[in-house]
């Protein structure tokens, strides 16, 4: 796929829109017809992203309230593409004149700037994790067509900083309580931890980085397709395509570089299960029919409330400060998101599989 | 990309062929014209992914050496397809005869025998990493056109099992050495703790994991494109297309989980180059000029040469010993695969990047 | 491309919208930065497409007026995606209640109700023309940015009915003349008669066919790629994209069949321009310098204001009335469709072209 | 899909070869699995293909023997890419030395070479004709896959130059005569007439036109996807990816222009059949159920054994004499390219197809 703004092959979303445009929105195609779709949910899922939820987060204000232009009819999905939009309500742009002519450091202003000549100073115009909200509304409504197949998603908060959920807490989760806490950490000491980590940070004018479990559950035998587009290969790309990404790993992930064969290796049961899930629910890029657990490591964010150099139009380098709403650690709201590109590289593979069986 | 063995846009190789079968090959589509090829080049980086080549690796015997069919003439490019072929010569299918009608753990053989209906039993078929050659055929082409443009490609290997290069070690490799070990690690004492692992492990009939490190030199600003097709999103996807890959990671990587902003930010020099690199060359998915800094893990290869439970067609559990000749450690052959992958990721969005200028 | 509402690989629209929805619209990827974009002149060739323009085309009155979301800053063109909108203001569903039930002949509905096992019988739902309105955007921004190279579009109605320009009239064209006829042919008299035959047909409640010739000027010889992205291939798809399109041919185009090799052959001028252009400005799929002729047939509009027999969903043969407000001829409203579709085409091969020089 | 050596999205082929190199061939990727596979009947459309096999064609003498070099497993699909290669054994590059440097009229010659900036002169190189071969291998594979469904295909010469099947003729059809002529037409007598024609012209040193008739039984409703990817669009674009298309037409084709709506519309039988079939099966680019039936236009081959004026690289005017072993009509050839590419068309959206269903 060429030009950017698009993901998937047989599910497909478009996306276009800046932090500080008119809206932001898109185009899903590929709908399989007849789904029920439950708008509200979709605005849940949007609002487990919105900024101003809660004081672990930018307290930017946004309703994102998604408006649906086509595709679905009596409450139904008709198979035709279903456009969205998302209104810009708060477009402060005065909030960034004071970058207008300097590129942050660590930000994707300089990058921009040189690829395409121009700059749009808006709150990082097209770069901005905004763009995301739409991803979250198509990957809402993968995950309830995929309901239909039994097909469930699990994703949580699993590290901030040092504070990361330990082997046996990972073992014995409660997944209802990870909407409990403003972390999303389905563990209640742990996100307390997390949550003061990210205030007392936040205090600093200084930002943290944190981790992202995600568990797929329910899916059948043989989604994925071998060589250049194994199921692993798939979802590491939508995980990378996330704003601040810096890692990701797939069941036993980079802890298995230190280990044996014969201990990494995972038994079979008679049913075909295995007795251990090194693979993370994948092997030879086809899902096994395990859980499909995967973990994403993203990065402090770039916007410190404190002073830093960067460097201006001129080749100069100018001290700047920090202003805006901008969120110390960026998990917590990237937990929809993380689970909206997981869905939607699941839902593009359903089809595939169902297109041979 | 739907069907799963074409890998590119611009620039494209589409690759045939199972372990055992007449021969494997590929189709490179998307080739610049007038650039002349050394063949022997594309020789001899098939020759670092060949078996037998030390004794840390497997001693199957395959000359894999190249032919091309189309799109040489007069020793440069045409700008047509280049076809190419390398035939398989040592199809000892009796040595998998005893995994004819069973599953091994962790390998792909009940993913595959599920999702096709068949079993191709002779040593993997199409999920061995034997197609892996054709990438690297791919790849040394899509590097000497890149060489026109001073891109440049060092990979190594920066850890086996608890064998790591410690952060001292990476900032002072001497890249002259990579080559002088059969480990592939550019720092002779880690690679001959490197090497006394291997073989340790080989011994016990086990195996071990490993990590590959790659640096690109000399990208110009502006490779890759927003949003979905974010430069290290396209690489993620590129390695974990790779066999026994687990793990990625760019720049600071997992590692940024624990850094504050203020310390992850890359501050700036006059020229727009950085400081630090810890967005690893690329920043909002786009390149910075900084070199491309990735690291990717390798799980241990799942045959060991022990007895392990192994599932059979009756969906029992039979005991089982692995034979033939296996790698003990994958990453000192997987080198020149890392890097071919990454060759070919750079030369699409190379193309793509003059596209519009 | 699998799902089908994109189209362009480098340059790409995604579209969304039924005829009777909330809103049409779509997402323009891939466009070069820095491009200023005259929006009244999108407006303008919208207003081309346009119901109720003449009295030779459909008196449904919707104004058209398109929005613009993102990607255009400060008059040009960012280089980030361009959202769009055109409300859809008219929805007048009760016209279409006499056909909720009934499959209409020669109409999408029967195959769409049974391919998405529902039925958006407001207007035709995705199947309307209602939708090219979105292409014409995007075939405008094509035009703005291609005529920065000095590619120029000339398209006009050759044929209504029995009523075609000869090639006498076609040898001695004035293009100017195109827009001060309601039909847009470039032939005063001729187009006076096809208005007559057009008003005729009108009359008796009944359609006509008719063909559209489009004429590319100042395309560089090289856009195209062999074998399976031939130019010619690429525009005939764009072309038989477009509804009710039921013929296509380039240059000499059927006529070629009777023609000898010797005759048919175009002679080179010392410049590689050539002597005649039987070719019509594409060579084994590649643009050879001479204008690009090509000519696009269009049936007559399936619904008559006549008596028809039709099948209802019980699958009993009913009759119905053909009601609402639809056009006698669809060639004069299609040429800004004709012109965009190859517009788009031509972009895109022209962004790729740039890529490998 | 950019680079434009590959075909399809589901079911893809991929192909390689000049002219006049070692070989031809290609990759198949996305073909179902443990499909039965005749190689005999492969050979045996190759073999309608090839050159030499009656006095109407060019008498270049190639086996065109193909080769399966993986994907196909104890006389089954695996699911893997099926690789093939064609050796070219008859490579007389003596016989172009005459055109070395010389860009002979309506040939693709001089667009390769501004496109490329290099010559391939042995024959066309990737221009040639001689590519289609791996084509006919594709549709062979797809045609085996598709017999299934019961999807047929009836391929024949319905025009020479001036000899056409009048509609009388079309209508009782005895298509068991297609192969008991060399032109390949389903009369006789007619058969005839183009055999004298296409053997007076060839003794002429010229060559004509013809048209090639495709019909398509047992299509399921629901094939081909709206907006863009319309079967009929993407049947288009397949036969104008042949050497030599000019035009192209579904069901009434060009000739519908000339009707009126209330003749042309298709009236329903109560089983969604309808009367008659204007629509060439196909309705809003969506398989109707009806036999889907186009027709392609071919030129005359440009190469006459006659004196011409060519353009060489210096810019000057040159009289040449066409040598080498020409066909003096290509259509009798392009019948099985016809086939093998609607084949390939239908077993894409077949598949596309199931995964929707």
């Amino acid at each position: 796929m060429a030009a950017g703004s698009s993901f998937g092959t047989l599910f497909r979303l478009s996306t276009f829109g800046e932090s500080h445009g008119v809206a932001i929105g898109g185009v899903i195609d590929g709908v399989p017809s007849n789904i029920e779709i439950d708008i509200d949910l979709v605005q849940q899922e949007l609002d487990k992203r919105k900024p101003g939820q809660s004081n672990l987060v930018t307290q930017r204000k946004e309703s994102d309230s998604v408006v649906f232009l086509s595709g679905i009819f009596e409450g139904k999905t008709t198979g035709s593409p279903i456009g969205f939009m998302i209104q810009n309500e708060n477009q402060k742009s005065k909030d960034y004149s004071h970058i207008k002519d300097v590129y942050r450091p660590s930000h994707a202003d300089y990058v921009y700037t040189q690829k395409y000549g121009n700059r749009d100073y808006r709150g990082g115009g097209r770069s901005s994790a905004r763009e995301t909200a739409s991803r979250v509304v198509a990957g809402s409504i993968a995950k309830q067509v995929l309901k239909q197949f039994q097909i469930e998603f699990i994703t949580f908060v699993d590290q901030v900083g040092n504070v990361a959920l330990n082997k046996e807490e990972l073992k014995c989760l409660d997944l209802s309580l990870i909407e409990s806490n403003p972390v999303r950490c389905p563990d209640q000491d742990k996100a307390k931890l997390m949550e003061q980590l990210i205030l007392k940070i936040k205090k600093e004018g200084d930002t943290i980085g944190g981790t992202i479990r995600c568990i797929i559950n329910n899916i059948p035998v043989g989604l994925g397709e071998p060589v250049f587009e194994r199921l692993n290969a798939q979802l590491a790309k939508a995980m990378f395509s996330i704003n601040a990404v810096k890692g990701f790993e797939i069941g036993s992930g980079f802890g298995s570089v230190t280990m044996k064969g014969s201990e990494h290796n995972d038994l079979f049961n008679v049913d075909g299960s295995t007795k251990s899930n090194n693979s993370g629910g994948i092997q030879g890029g086809i899902s096994n029919g395990m859980p499909i657990e995967m973990r994403v490591a993203f990065k402090p964010v770039a916007t410190v409330i404190q002073k830093q150099d960067a460097l201006n139009g001129d080749g100069e380098i100018v001290e700047m400060m920090g202003k805006g709403r901008h969120d110390p650690c960026v998990v917590p709201r990237a937990v929809p998101i993380v689970e909206a590109m997981a869905a939607m590289v699941i839902l593009d593979n359903y089809l595939m599989y169902k297109a041979y069986t």
